[in-house]
């Protein structure tokens, strides 16, 4: 059973109630509680030693990363933080500065989103640190982009380079809030995601909530500098392809809109946000799947992203 | 150091914005985001293999006990639980029945007390199972019950029994909701934390955000069954009034109000929730300092709850 069987099986006659606008599956839970224009967004997520990061990784990033993951599914909403709780599990001997230093990375980052941290909690967890955290925030129902919605002819982007980030950026990325929020105000997205488990897969949460397929251009998709280095450096690593299409912790932007939108959308964004790419990487197809298409023709894309139980 | 220093150490100079009401401190978090007569309520909580549960634990009183615990500090603040979120960190050996249990347990008090599943994830934790939950709330202002209000000469009040936890009722208590709702709605609670710590623990909480002290009366702390069973039967246990007063887990509510509203107050509860004890322990005083009476005299209570890092 993988991850996704799992959790089908598990989120299966959720209890709900009448405030609930989207319940598991999305990148946010949505409430609404009669708020005038305004959605509650509910995220939590958890970082854990030795898998999201390790003993030696510096903790300000560890905290860093342990909220801008939660950010990055609120921007993926085109929405804005307003507060987040932590809860720390720590082996019993920690170190108060490394705590201390956790802190310190998260609140940089709460501080500088108007983020407010209103608690949490330290517990024990005897054998290695984790960090959960909760972050509540809001959007305005006609802005909020769910990852269902896209429909075939859209455009298919994605912001930013990918691949290779366990070189660097899984740790100190920055969450595409502004940009998120910029898109939603702008141009009528259609449905949105980040990319946290590689380009594949979260293409595939996309296009499973949109019941679509998608064609993608291989040389339109986006490879990082870190991608390429990797790649030539460590006889390991993938292609560079394939670890922009499968590589998770991008933390990019992923999304969809009608395609005669695309170039408008283009101009617009390099007005604004000049030093960070944006690509346009192909289309939503009626025909359900994933075609990668390069000069020689097209091919079934049956690379797939990170799987936390494969 | 201990667990409090560590918190007040790590929880000096945290990041707020316009909307916070009351951050980290007291039992949840309160958000103001102008609903009209309603603030939010946020709290996450914890459970850990081996520390809050033991692999021999039914998982689903596993999963009763993890909600159960977030929904006892809504009801610290007079709240109604609107939603909740599971993380569930699992060893990568996990059987699916047993999470399918903890779900179903965690689902069943979802469910009787209107609360939606609205998400989570699963992560992994290789060594042991640990579940960190997080909850929305909503409470309107004028009937939030905070930790900070009492006043010296208020009556001091404990829902149910205490002491000896640990022989199931850790497991499968009930949170308060209901309870909660209806004192606030009548009477004039000045003060309210949930029994999580110990009653000594909870009630210097309560002092230290008071600013006063208190005066207990040793023969009117109810001391459960299970706390005498066990002084019984087992010769490490402690005596039934110290388990009472320092035994965590009990999830009990622990509140204050005007002396004057103290007969009332006990005539209505004993018509309301008949069965469901309900004692006046003593009353605030100005002087700082627990002290306990008994029939011989006053004797300053030193004794200490559950401290996480002791």
């Amino acid at each position: 059973m993988n991850e996704l069987e799992l959790i089908a099986r598990l989120t299966r006659n959720l209890p709900l109630n009448d405030s609930v606008v989207q319940g598991a599956g999305d990148d946010c839970a949505v409430i609404d509680l009669g708020l005038p224009k305004t959605w509650l967004l509910l995220k939590t997520d958890a970082v854990v030693e030795g898998i999201h990061f390790t003993a030696e990784t510096p903790p300000e990033l560890i905290g860093h990363k342990a909220l801008a993951r939660c950010l990055s599914d609120i921007a993926a909403m085109a929405g804005r933080p307003n507060s987040a709780l932590v809860t720390i599990a720590t082996p019993a001997d920690f170190e108060v500065e490394r705590l201390e230093a956790i802190y310190r990375g998260f609140n940089a980052l709460a501080k500088s989103t108007e983020t407010a941290v209103v608690g949490g909690e330290i517990t024990t967890n005897p054998e290695r640190l984790l960090i959960s955290v909760a972050v509540l925030g809001t959007v305005e129902p006609e802005r909020c982009t769910p990852r269902t919605g896209a429909r075939p002819g859209d455009a298919i982007f994605v912001s930013g380079e990918l691949g290779g980030s366990i070189s660097g950026k899984h740790l100190d990325f920055t969450p595409r809030l502004a940009e998120a929020r910029w898109l939603a105000d702008r141009f009528p997205v259609s449905s949105m995601i980040d990319v946290s488990d590689g380009l594949a897969t979260d293409l595939r949460h996309l296009l499973e909530a949109s019941a679509g397929g998608a064609e993608l251009l291989s040389d339109a998709v986006p490879i990082s500098r870190a991608a390429r280095l990797r790649s030539r450096s460590e006889a390991s690593s993938k292609p560079p392809l394939q670890a922009a299409l499968t590589d998770g912790e991008d933390f990019e932007l992923l999304f969809t809109l009608p395609s005669k939108m695309a170039v408008p959308l283009h101009d617009a964004w390099c007005a604004e946000f000049p030093d960070l790419k944006l690509s346009c990487i192909g289309k939503v197809t009626a025909k359900k799947g994933l075609l990668l298409r390069n000069r020689t023709g097209n091919r079934p894309l049956d690379l797939h992203g990170y799987d936390h139980f494969a």
